[in-house]
């Protein structure tokens, strides 16, 4: 029995994993008190949660696994500068401080968050029959994670970040500080930067309304769509934008690596789905150098289960 | 005792390779006849002067690896379309045509010509030290190959295709009849289209001129260095728009893979060297999602041996 814990700045979600099956989950707010020792103390709650709904408890527990946002320190089990964590913006001890609030004796790992989304839909979802694949992950930023003969491939560490190949030379401005990325045009963050203004130079747009209606202090995911489902111009232009730029990152990484799967998740990923992956595949498709052998594009099997399963089943891992 | 041979438009090159030193070696120019049996007829010729310069013959053979241009079908020993190679246009069963004119019962393997100069350069070359690489070849076109966990990468036959990552969408048109690929910048074909287009725009260049002199069809990575020596504007012009399209497909192979190092071959990247490649590194600098960990781009240390060597190696390989 392992547990995953997918950590993000709004919500904790673990699940249970007995060989490729949840047999647990519990899901909370991410404590918003700014003190890591809360958070800390939130997931081992969460743990007991879910291991009790699979009528066990920490004794039966091989290990645990954590998906997380920030720089990752896996030897020494610390995640950096997870700013939208609250609490985590410094330097934050997670795997050990999580082993002693669990009694001690567990053992903890630590990767990031986006990857262990992608090796959770590749051992358990939509990534299973492929040997070689990219899951794309499009939320705030864009992140991403690669599976090279069947296993994750981080390089140095820092492996699968195609939010910041470059799909315009010179272009719009990247969370990053760089031009050009794909996550200038396809992350939520920038996206709603772009938004802003399209706004002020006089574009009309029903995003911040619904923003406001919806009680979200940001455009989400769920206001896209809505805003979409309105037949909002301003909307549509954001997400024709979002996929080019997709289908530009997208083939570039195909002809590089010759892949047969990309999988497409995270929150607005998940959001837009399939009409959204249609789109781009048809726009990857005269990038394609091998163009009589494109990769499969699609949506994730797990859904916002990917992040906690794929750290459930690092956990088994060497 | 291995042998391996670098098939080309122009030359054959064969070595002798004892471990992972060269013991023989051989050159004669492609026979030009149309006829595929006269080339193997001359690559047999090399391989036998290439075994007596090694102070042996073909019993003491264990296996020939062949880099050639077109597409390669391993398992059956066929090249197809490798139009460059005078007779090679259709399907050509090199592997056992091959084996019979040495005599029959030696093992031939294919590969793709930048595959193996990338294999070459990685395990008796530039990329010794490293695990992870990238090989981008220069040439009439640009190549690639990847080396990813200390091992030839090539997913399902087409993956190392750097020539047609995506640096200018709807940028210039590229020999594969795409937009925007990186070859389209830094190729020598459509270098030459691209200054034949700027000279009827009414720009002036000695280019053609010292083609002309040198007695060349083409102009060769030879005319462009004169031509720089002699501050020629447009191929100043031509080489810094292949540095720039460089710096950005790099970059973003870079942030997709966070590889040790990148290693530039191929007759143009040769021709250029060393300060084409520090022009270059400077001008990813910006594009690095993890710029305090860049990648080492390096020249070649097998110059024009590194398609024979690593032909050779490969036959050496499971």
């Amino acid at each position: 029995m392992t547990v995953g814990v997918d950590l993000g700045g709004t919500k904790i979600q673990t699940v249970a994993l007995r060989g490729m099956k949840v047999v647990g989950s519990a899901r909370v707010p991410t404590p918003q008190s700014g003190v890591a020792e809360n958070v800390i103390q939130a997931i081992a709650g969460t743990i007991h949660v879910a291991l009790r709904q699979a009528g066990t408890d920490a004794a039966a527990l091989s290990g645990v696994g954590i998906g997380s946002p920030g720089e990752i320190d896996a030897a020494e089990g610390v995640v950096r500068q997870a700013g939208n964590v609250p609490g985590f913006s410094g330097s934050i001890k997670l795997g050990p401080l999580l082993a002693r609030a669990l009694g001690g004796g567990v053992k903890v790992k630590l990767e990031n968050d986006v990857r262990v989304g992608v090796l959770g839909e590749h051992r358990a979802g939509a990534g299973r029959p492929y040997k070689n694949m990219l899951g794309v992950w499009l939320g705030t930023g864009v992140g991403g994670g690669l599976i090279l003969d069947g296993e994750l491939h981080d390089g140095r560490g820092a492996a699968g970040e195609i939010g910041h190949v470059v799909v315009k030379p010179g272009g719009r401005r990247c969370g990053c500080g760089r031009r050009g990325c794909l996550e200038a045009y396809a992350g939520r963050a920038r996206m709603e930067r772009r938004a802003h203004k399209l706004v002020r130079r006089g574009q009309k747009t029903v995003l911040f309304e619904i923003m406001r209606k919806q009680g979200k202090p940001r455009v989400t995911s769920g206001v896209y769509t809505r805003a979409l489902k309105q037949g909002d111009e301003l909307t549509k232009q954001l997400l024709a934008d979002a996929a080019w730029a997709l289908s530009i990152a997208l083939s570039s990484a195909q002809n590089l690596l010759d892949l047969e799967a990309i999988v497409v998740g995270g929150g607005l990923g998940e959001e837009l789905g399939q009409p959204f992956i249609d789109r781009v595949v048809k726009q990857m498709a005269p990038h394609l150098f091998a163009d009589d052998h494109p990769p499969v594009v699609l949506p994730t099997e797990l859904g916002d289960l990917s992040g906690a399963v794929g750290a459930a089943l690092l956990a088994d891992e060497a």
